[in-house]
């Protein structure tokens, strides 16, 4: 009986995060603990190795996933200790979670089985509070507009066009639309929402953003409004970006935590992979290249989503390239691109297998658009056959695909062996070099959405709608034109239509709507609904949690 | 030229907090560090020494204050700084400030000049989480309440009455009444508001807590709504009181800090004195008693709202009483009582001063009807007159009060060894005791009410609206007789009317409405609005906010 997520972490035996940081020359005065395990890194360390050579940075992305999503993190946290179990000074960056979906179903954020960053309850509940400082920035920012509309509005605000929605890290549908300022005399009342708090614009600004004066730039950037003239009103029109930046002076900051296997990693940064990029913070991972061989990083959705926006808008901004990718996929989700029905992907089926391997072919041209080298990761499940396995080495072989049989999950380290060691050959003559985006940022909007619909989906093109038409003659009178494009996809298939499996044919997809993220430097591109606050399920993961003796149950 | 609070707090020479810790014997292993100034206190630690016998707590409470405040916690402060300066092991409990008036301009939570706890701008800001993973807690009861009348609605619940709502800390009085549910088909939209974070009932709850499952317990049995046929449904009812209790368990350890002059201090807990009891945790004051000769504490608002609930509430839970009183009073308050103008209080006013002494002296009978020994301390103002302190002296010494001039605010230690001296005195014979409360738990609530208002506000009587009366019905079939009463009035005055000052005669106070905490384990008399949400001023204190060179500006 294989044990619960949580039960293996409590039983890991941790060492002082103090230790771990000695592993990458980092003493106590470099950090800041939040007991014994958590740690946050100090701007004069991370300024001190800010001018070493950098290591290699492999990005682990995957093939369209399932809805309960394909092991990347797993995969990146395995692939972490095992790299570090072969010699290599190895650390793993990732993306903190998210309180929500915790509540809800969906898994923790902390990896799972023996391939873990602990401590995992921690990480997955308030952590070291980045996420609460995020929302409380957020936050900010819609009440100094509302007490500007009640105060005057000297800015002269439209409140039908305030664009900022207030933020919470909590799985709440009823806040998606609400109306506010309905016990005020003074005051119109007006629609408003609420965003899980890592789909605001201050978390993808946080990631995105080099040091404290970078971030203060940034947020002083973001649109929150429009005037009656339809000018955009600013957080700098607000004065208060220095505020801002007072609430995330720590949350900007690296988080050191370990794996099960003592592995340094850091986990700093979450923004949501639809309305923003998805990767964690470029303070973190530039970081930990400057002081280790390997970092391994993930990146969310498939790569259609994930990896594009990694390479076009944070290595943009960090200006280099990951010196490999390695693309995870499961039997199931294979299968599911084949036709197998949902709820069959148990079953053995050979057939469907093959005919789905056309998804992960394709994610394969878009790597090699990038011009990386690249290793398939199978990421074993319980229920794969030696069959379906063997099908799928053979085809490799049959095609020139590195591929490797990843078991992290049920054996740590030395489940991913052969993957490091892939991971090893294809990067030995890849040195980091300079950003090689899939389009220059000085070209119209729909150029650079067509590029990436072509190139990356394999569309046949693009089409708008009217809203998305309007607001593009508005962002060129605005100057809006230069800034990198962030695409909002269903992550579930390579079109913009969740019920294409495969290797859709013959599509177009459409944008409907354009959201600016001008502190973030991009333009969300939205096709079809994207959801920015989930819901809780009938019966949440809450209702078995419970603390016993100090200690969690129930958590995963 | 002083320099202002934030730059005396930065020129600290703070040590690192395992030396504070030292100083009350505790050792690395009992504590979670929060960086190098800031950590909780472990559960290990508490137990170990809930067998000691108490030191002797000080209550510091005050007049009827102005808008300003009477500078109760810095006088709290500096009273602690001057016991541990005589030589006593002395420890300080003070309540968490709250974010969302650090943003308006209500100046900090953490004292003022040289009588601080260090350090400052994380004490003002998220310090150790806790306010958030309080408001976490609170959400997540407002989002399973939603959740479960979107998923069905199996208990029943009358959506016209869910009572909990939800929280932030933030000051945005837009959130005050809000329709929440406006974009879902199958859910009906409903009003809800927001109320400040530190007025939900979870801090009252955590406040009052002995333990771990003292407070899952409480929470458990905090009623959210009623259902169709009008019957209370409690957290119990969602099954969710073990995830609020894991959301909680490192907000209910106590953290430690120190003042500038390195007294150790405990700043946990922080609920509203309206909507609740307003005075720090049961389990910080407590473990402050049982390491510390002196515990020095304080109590929100004045002596009439905040004394009487420390004595009734938060005392009944611990069983004990405070070896006694200080009560705060400035000359600028008392001329105010006296019927000086509120613009023109920076103005010697001889006359004033002396008609409103009746104020303070109708506090100083309420601390007698509580037997409890006391002192005056008349936190120096720096425009207070010779003539004014003279007259204030002369009026102590007629009528046999003890007096002490403070100037902690701008000497430290040295400005309250008077005071201090004045305490020790008045405490040498007065060891802990079982509690002796106002008015006995097992008598009918109007009974109660009538106690509070007679003996401490001096009225006359007590009506009621019409709602208070129908709820006392219903409170009667809920068998919620038995609980203490948390009144919420004006601070401003010994009535319910604000603008009533010095000491009111021939007066009745008027209950407009109840409601029940039944988790904190009392029920709220309304009497008069309450504000749970403030709002922000025209210009808030966050456009001079700023972080130069890693440092933060601006605040207060």
């Amino acid at each position: 009986m294989m044990l619960s997520d949580l039960q293996i972490a409590q039983k890991a035996k941790m060492s002082h995060i103090l230790e771990i940081a000695k592993t990458i020359n980092l003493s106590s005065e470099d950090l800041e603990l939040y007991g014994d395990y958590k740690a946050k890194i100090s701007f004069d360390a991370i300024n001190r190795y800010k001018k070493n050579p950098r290591g290699k940075i492999v990005l682990v992305t995957a093939i369209n996933p399932t809805k309960a999503g394909e092991g990347k993190s797993t995969t990146t946290i395995g692939l972490g200790d095992s790299l570090k179990a072969l010699g290599y000074k190895t650390m793993i960056a990732l993306r903190e979670p998210s309180l929500g979906p915790v509540m809800g179903m969906k898994g923790g954020a902390a990896g799972g089985g023996y391939a873990q960053v602990v401590p995992m309850e921690d990480i997955n509940l308030h952590f070291t509070g980045d996420i609460h400082a995020i929302g409380a920035s957020n936050n900010l920012i819609s009440s100094v507009i509302d007490n500007h509309l009640y105060q005057g509005n000297e800015l002269n605000i439209n409140p039908e066009k305030v664009i900022w929605r207030r933020a919470i890290d909590m799985n709440d549908r009823s806040l998606r639309k609400i109306q506010v300022a309905l016990s005020l005399k003074r005051e119109v009342p007006r629609y408003d929402g609420f965003d899980i708090t890592v789909a605001s614009e201050v978390m993808a600004v946080l990631c995105l953003s080099k040091d404290l004066d970078d971030l203060k730039q940034r947020l002083a950037a973001m649109v929150v409004a429009y005037d009656m003239d339809d000018q955009p009103i600013t957080v700098a029109d607000l004065k208060i970006q220095g505020a801002l930046v007072m609430l995330l002076k720590d949350a900007i900051k690296p988080n050191l935590v370990q794996t099960l296997e003592k592995t340094p990693a850091l986990i700093h940064g979450g923004p949501f992979a639809n309305i923003a990029h998805g990767a964690n913070s470029i303070i973190a991972t530039d970081f930990a290249s400057r002081v280790s061989d390997y970092v391994v990083t993930e990146a969310g959705f498939g790569a259609d989503l994930g990896m594009e926006k990694f390479m076009d808008i944070k290595m943009r901004v960090m200006d280099t390239m990951p010196s490999a990718v390695v693309i995870v996929a499961s039997i199931r989700a294979l299968k599911l691109h084949g036709n197998a029905s949902d709820d069959l992907l148990d079953q053995e089926d050979v057939q469907a297998l093959k005919d789905g391997l056309v998804n992960l072919e394709k994610h394969i041209e878009s790597v090699k658009t990038f011009d990386r080298p690249y290793v398939v990761a199978i990421n074993r499940f319980p229920k794969d056959t030696e069959n379906e396995i063997q099908a799928l080495m053979d085809w490799a072989k049959d095609n020139n695909h590195p591929i490797s049989l990843s078991e992290v999950f049920s054996k740590g380290s030395q489940g991913g062996l052969d993957l490091a060691q892939k991971v090893v050959e294809i990067t030995k003559d890849e040195n980091p070099h300079e950003n090689r985006p899939l389009y220059p940022l000085n070209m119209p909007i729909k150029n650079k959405i067509e590029i990436i619909a072509k190139k990356i989906y394999g569309a046949d093109g693009v089409d708008y709608g009217e809203k998305a038409l309007e607001q593009l003659q508005a962002f060129n009178h605005n100057k809006w034109n230069d800034l990198a494009i962030c695409m909002a996809k269903t992550p579930l298939s390579l079109s913009d239509d969740p019920k294409l499996k495969g290797r859709p044919q013959n599509f177009r997809i459409t944008v409907r709507e354009f959201k600016p993220s001008i502190g973030a430097g991009f333009i969300v591109a939205l096709t079809g609904q994207v959801m920015t606050m989930p819901g809780l399920p009938k019966h949440g993961a809450y209702e078995n949690m419970d603390v016993v003796d100090e200690k969690i149950i129930g958590l995963f």
